[in-house]
């Protein structure tokens, strides 16, 4: 059976701009990639598409999925939406219960979601510990205990924010995406109306490659970085 | 070549209570394992010596040398002493030089040191600070400019200090030292005089190994505690 | 059109003792001050009240919010309830709809709310969180998407707690109030029961004064201590 | 009238493993002691009771129900159950409400309860928090102001986590429970499908112990550790 | 033999402002009370002496002693100075030396000291790092091994420095100096070139004060705030 | 007379990619500004000229003179070099007083300097210390007494690290440098031998930049990253 890994944002961008690589990366190695994406981003994340002449809530929710949706394709992933609703994000008991499911059904090697504080955006924290939450709970054999499942909480990887230092976010490891690059970029064209965060996001990359070259010794020319949430268990330590 | 591992203490004790079992795990796999001790400890970590009838200073730290000596023995490791003196620790720029050149000779894959804290030894840091000059200085190119060596900067790893929480400890990883707990142990008994901390750091390599085995879901009998102190670069999250 | 500068708080008191000095001085200076008073503190902070005879909730309230909008007339600023209860503050989706609209149309160069952190009293922080998120979703194009309006999200400060190390408050700002110190004063007289704060706050106000003449080396008298939330966008760095 | 403490957990082990030796101690100097255990930690700690044929919650809470109150009764505590359901944790506005008269009616010298973090559990943090703002509403005037009682607000003390230093856990008080011990074992022993960790808290209270003797220059054998949430007022520093 | 405590300082003003209280207070509970002054705070906090017409270091110096002893004597403590200079405090080994000494031949039950960072002052964590080390080398037994002596590290309280939060300084203990208030402001009019740091200072213990009021609920009028280095061993929660 | 800044720096790299936007934008508003250069950066940070056939310390040293001279000269501003030697940095009371006469001759508005914390060059924050330490001292009065100046600590600013999150470096201020943006780049090329951080250094600008724009509202194209290390002495909060 396959390796799997799983992705929770808030948005449908987030995915893109902060994980893009490792789920570019990851599907190339024969992982099963899934997002689950908690809302369209269609309050908060689609001021171009509010500027559209007669944007409804329906049609900007509709523009943004068929977008996700070409993004994930790219990136050789699995969506899912959850339509909780953003600004602020609206998560359910109903939600949460689904989440469980998923990380039963996954058993996922890894866990990608956002940093624990974001003081720009409160969605982000809010997906972040409605993942860890259903994480955690996936373990509970109390909860649907008739089920049969295997499953062991997985690591888990928080990608980096818009403005790093503001969310106490520090790298605790650089991935080198070099290989899939092309995947990544490729996909921030599914969002033309953010075009303005192409270049930034290019930036990020070269500049966490940079970085990941200095830490290792080993030249990366474009890079992701992530803060690792729990101690890894090693037979080695390098 | 085979690879290398360098692990800098203060004091002899140091580097078998806290980093033994990753001493003798990649000594077993064929790492080239090398200790600097920088002082014999003997003024403030030999008590007991200090109790035997006729003790001078050159008599205790001859004992502490060859306790020292034996355990590094026993977990299949060099050891280099510097002489520093203990309580303060009194570093010189002869010795840093000569860590120095340690660090390009063994070109290490990874550093063991104290913690960064430490409010019961000022030891402790003074002897991390240490190691981590050393691992910078060596970079230098200017520094011992005509000398032919291949060098980077390895990872660094900080080991369990005796009250984890008061300096600011907080494990990334947990090495699975099962495998070597019985050689850890002898060389445990290769320092008679602190036959009391022998059960107190069975203890803790009896509840890291249950942690270690609760972050992975795999089971891990033996563990030793580390910081991590750079970023990982990596080619895949797990 | 003028400036204007809104205050978000939990209780009366809070926007007397903590923020008095800022509310009079941009008063004073033009700006439309405004302040969101989310409870009147009736069940947690009118103990005098509550030993009256005869006192209801209702008596209480009233009292209270006569004292409240006392002070902020003397301090030159509207005043705003939103009667949502305290101990513990009961805000609704409906507030915050409702804080939402006055950041729009007030737009304002500043916001103040309390620390994000207090120990000794959970509706401060909650308020702060609340501020927050008003402040953010005003942004939202797709939130109330008909209406005509200018926003950007304004500065952010947090004045200080009562205790202000247990609320991990560090001052980023010393504000001098000298010049409406005595109306700040006549604010504190319009809460009569709490009298015995008077003297407290007026020693805050002195020290933090003369530590904010000890950190530009200007005499300063009266001074209000502030942290502010995000970096500042600069065009000459004093 | 007698002294009095509270402890207010999210599961019934939690009072066992964490707390016992407290509770054992303080029960032996006359202090009456009560928990407030607000769940049977029926669905995320009762792996065991699951595994057994013909498992339902209802039989799995009872199971968990005996075994709590064999527990307390060893130690020399009262105990009173919410039945909150747990994973997630379902606290009430209604157990809130209760949670407070219990604080008005022991009007405990002090209160313990869980870490204000627990990545791993996010139900520790909610019973600390749920036990913060009890503690501090019970002081509100105004919050059912007919009642008749005299309540000032507690020392509060948390105890410790099973990965503390993952929690931000940081021993600010190391408690001498020797003495009751062989009372907190006994109380282990009321827990037998855990019986893993019975050794595992053995070995925390022996290091806990030797760190205690440590850090007061007095032999100490069996500790627990405790962060302090206020400062303290004292008369004398020593 | 009656109890003691030790005092370490920078200058002298620091034990008069900071620990003026505590030192008072003990000494009228029949400790001997021992202040250890590092410098006088002849180049750096003298800027009256300076002003004088024919000012000398040695001029200045005098004066500074001479108000010093006055202030020790008007608290009940014994003063030794070390004569280091300052800006920077230039202490030495023999310096060490002698505090070492000091801790063996007081076997002080606590030991007070300046905070660990202040960015407005390098000499004060200077002083607090000496006081450390001196504590921990004290306990080395072959430091000096022919010596006679009981000693065990003594508790460690940082006093308050003088803008808190700049220097991390949270307080841990809140120590009620009510009844030995009159003495120490006595020991305020020992230095009347900083006549306006009175007023300051008595501000400071009237807010802390009522600070330790409101964490005990019991009324205190003048406090002195500390923060406690080390875990305490306690044989009883409160 | 015209205001100043000093911008103190371990290396000459520095002062070019972390704060050249600064020193020619305040060059350029009329500001003296001057760069007091510790070390050449001989050892530690001049590769490429090691690599040149012949190379010497001393002409090692000459062509970073060079270098520095030149950049310094395109910005506008003077420079200054201590000569101090690098890796480690050779630091000396001498050049701590001369350091102090700058701080007094110049009587800056602002310093810059390095972040407190780098793990990955011990140069950097031993500079920032050194910057720290002049700037107090050069308040004392009893320092070279009978000196004639007028001296007030300035505001100061720490300015970006090549990896800021693992410096602990979470920008406060966001300095628009877009109208000197083309005199910052063509001090880069003043150093020719480290073209790869050309590039690297101007994704920062624009990305900062951007950051800028966010936090304002207002759009930023370039910008450097600073943190304020004392709290600022305000009239008016925008």
């Amino acid at each position: 059976m396959s390796k799997s890994g799983l992705v929770i944002t808030a948005h449908p961008g987030d995915f893109v701009w902060r994980a893009g690589g490792a789920i570019a990366l990851h599907a190339k190695r024969g992982y099963r990639m899934k997002i689950l994406c908690m809302s369209y981003g269609e309050r908060g994340e689609s001021q171009f598409a509010w500027k559209e002449k007669g944007a409804t809530l329906e049609s900007v929710k509709a523009g943004r999925k068929a977008e996700a949706e070409a993004a994930a394709a790219v990136l050789g992933a699995e969506i899912e939406f959850m339509d909780a609703g953003d600004y602020p994000l609206g998560n359910t008991p109903e939600m949460l219960d689904r989440a469980i499911d998923i990380f039963r059904e996954l058993n996922p090697s890894f866990v990608l979601s956002h940093a624990l504080k974001d003081p720009y955006n409160f969605d982000h924290p809010e997906a972040a510990h409605f993942a860890q939450q259903a994480r955690v709970i996936a373990q509970a054999m109390g909860h649907k205990p008739q089920a049969d499942y295997t499953y062991s909480a997985p690591a888990m990887f928080l990608f980096e924010p818009h403005q790093p230092e503001q969310c106490d976010f520090k790298p605790d490891v650089l991935l080198n995406i070099s290989e899939v690059w092309e995947t990544k970029f490729k996909a921030f064209q599914c969002l033309p109306a953010q075009k303005h965060l192409w270049a930034y996001y290019e930036r990020v990359a070269l500049n966490r490659g940079m970085q990941g070259g200095r830490n290792s010794g080993k030249p990366m020319v474009h890079g992701e970085a992530y803060m690792r949430l729990f101690p890894q268990a090693l037979e080695e330590l390098v």
